[in-house]
């Protein structure tokens, strides 16, 4: 906290290539006053994702970030102060206040959390992310319990929850991930059956190893070579939960997409689904449930990757997009 | 009928590029002796299909077609004679006699078919062609009243079908295909709301003037640049149906996949899901029923391009590649 100030980031430039810190610039700006309808917050974890790269291209299943407006994030935040019926000082809310220490939100944009220890929780496993591996691995990939599922950004926020939920249903568990330390831990720590290094040369022949009887859901964070090398791999009736892109966010557009569509997708009787985790809300309740229960009884661990300082934010984004967080990446604020 | 031979033709040579008459051969050959559970076939309507290549390329939902041997394809047949229970002389069969005059056959690889006139329409409207339209549009694509419906290859045995369905579940339908001729044929005699020329320039833009309101269900019959060209235009929650990929059946692979895959099947929550008619068989007795009901009441037009004589069968297949024909294309043999 600064007194009167509201320390910010904005979005200096958007880029048209890899994003840097040269696209981002801290400044002090005033604290914000809420209006009518509106809660005062002061910012305690600021996510941070893989879309938040892709806000920068243009609109997605939001209206794109702007150049010289503060960055646009999900955070977990306090209220100081509240103009809105149902928000009292002390609650804690689920919103997108943007990357600074205070703002200003209309309560219809905020979600009320409950509290509980830790709050980073509140992020990770019972926040996005882990609603996001919930909802996409069950209502998207709908496993069967013996069937093999593939999971790509395996040792990230999402990922690392995907492959032990399938592992949960009784599932063979495949992560691929960048780099032998990562992939040691999805096997070691995760319980996933196999692991892939994509940083490992050929992750086709790789695969065709760790999933020797096809891939039955492929759950994809990435897009691009990756989803390309799994596409012939996948039996008859497999399904393709497309959460993301990452391969596509960062740098320029690739110039095509995968070999395989829609020629496999038709002799395969394949389903390629698209979702977004707010389609599910509804039901986020029963998810919830699901998800303290496995974490409670230890069949579900949780791994967060904490970095300090609204400062070090646009840095802990550009190397996420590099693949360097381990489980779910977020910026704590000075208290 | 030539007494004891059995005038066939063979794929010679399987094409790596596209298909020309050099690749068959017309032979003649032994008339075939019936095995104990197989039945004696007088070939009558050769069915001619995009999905004949692509037998060439490889193992699909069948075995790959080898060379020096005869051509597959299913046919209409009359039994001659029968050394299977359930099989007399004079019943009409549906089943993969190969491109010959005469086929032995097991029986437990032959569909029965009702009498009926022209007997052609057990090739079109009530055959392969006509199902396929039915379950790829109402159970894939599940449009609904109001939607706006595209079909690619839609002057085709498939897509004109789809198309006056599309139509009878009250939605808005837009034709792909090449030639102003077909073109008009789809809005003045099918009933088409409107018609893209894909030789005439720009998909995209000419999409995009005749669904203004963008696309919903989109029956994809070619893959390639018409499937690039609709994903951007398609809704959120749209349904893309991948029922073949005629684009890249006839020469060489194509280098890559359509853009926009997977980023925009995310962004959107599009479905894309491949199918084979073979999968819904157990429906087919409503299907039939909806489709014969809508033939009757004039709702549904058939359209058949009958050619006549074994000899000419590989030149129709080529010309089918090149998309000279208007409707269900089959090969007649002289009876």
């Amino acid at each position: 906290m600064s007194g009167n100030t509201n320390r910010q980031i904005l979005l200096v430039e958007k880029p048209s290539g890899k994003l840097g810190p040269e696209h981002f610039k801290m400044i002090d700006g005033a604290m914000p006053e809420p209006k009518d309808g509106e809660a005062l917050l002061r910012v305690r974890y600021i996510s941070l994702d893989a879309a938040n790269r892709a806000w920068m291209h243009g609109a997605t299943y939001r209206s794109a970030v702007e150049a010289n407006s503060v960055m646009a994030g999900g955070a977990i935040a306090e209220v100081v102060s509240s103009k809105a019926p149902g928000l009292a000082p002390g609650d804690i809310v689920f919103g997108d206040t943007g990357w600074q220490e205070f703002a200003a939100v209309p309560a219809k944009h905020l979600t009320k959390m409950p509290k509980l220890e830790p709050m980073t929780h509140l992020l990770s496993v019972f926040g996005i992310a882990g609603l996001t591996a919930y909802f996409g691995l069950l209502e998207v990939g709908k496993p069967k319990e013996g069937e093999t599922v593939v999971v790509s950004a395996a040792a990230g926020s999402v990922g690392s929850i995907v492959g032990q939920i399938a592992k949960i249903k009784g599932c063979r568990v495949i992560g691929i991930a960048g780099g032998a330390d990562k992939c040691r831990w999805l096997t070691s720590e995760l319980g996933f059956d196999a692991a892939v290094d994509y940083k490992d040369g050929a992750v086709f022949k790789a695969l065709r190893a760790a999933a020797p009887k096809g891939i039955d859901v492929y759950f994809d964070n990435v897009g691009g070579d990756i989803l390309e090398a799994c596409l012939p791999q996948m039996n008859n009736y497999g399904r393709i939960a497309c959460c993301g892109a990452i391969s596509q966010y960062d740098g320029a557009p690739a110039a095509h997409g995968p070999r395989g569509v829609p020629g496999l997708i038709v002799v395969k009787r394949l389903v390629m689904q698209g979702f977004i985790v707010m389609d599910y809300m509804k039901d986020s309740q029963r998810a919830l449930a699901d998800l303290q229960a496995w974490v409670k009884s230890g069949k579900l661990k949780v791994q967060e990757d904490i970095i300090d300082g609204l400062e070090n934010t646009p840095k802990a984004l550009i190397g996420l997009l590099a693949g360097e967080n381990r489980g779910k990446r977020m910026v704590k604020l000075a208290t």
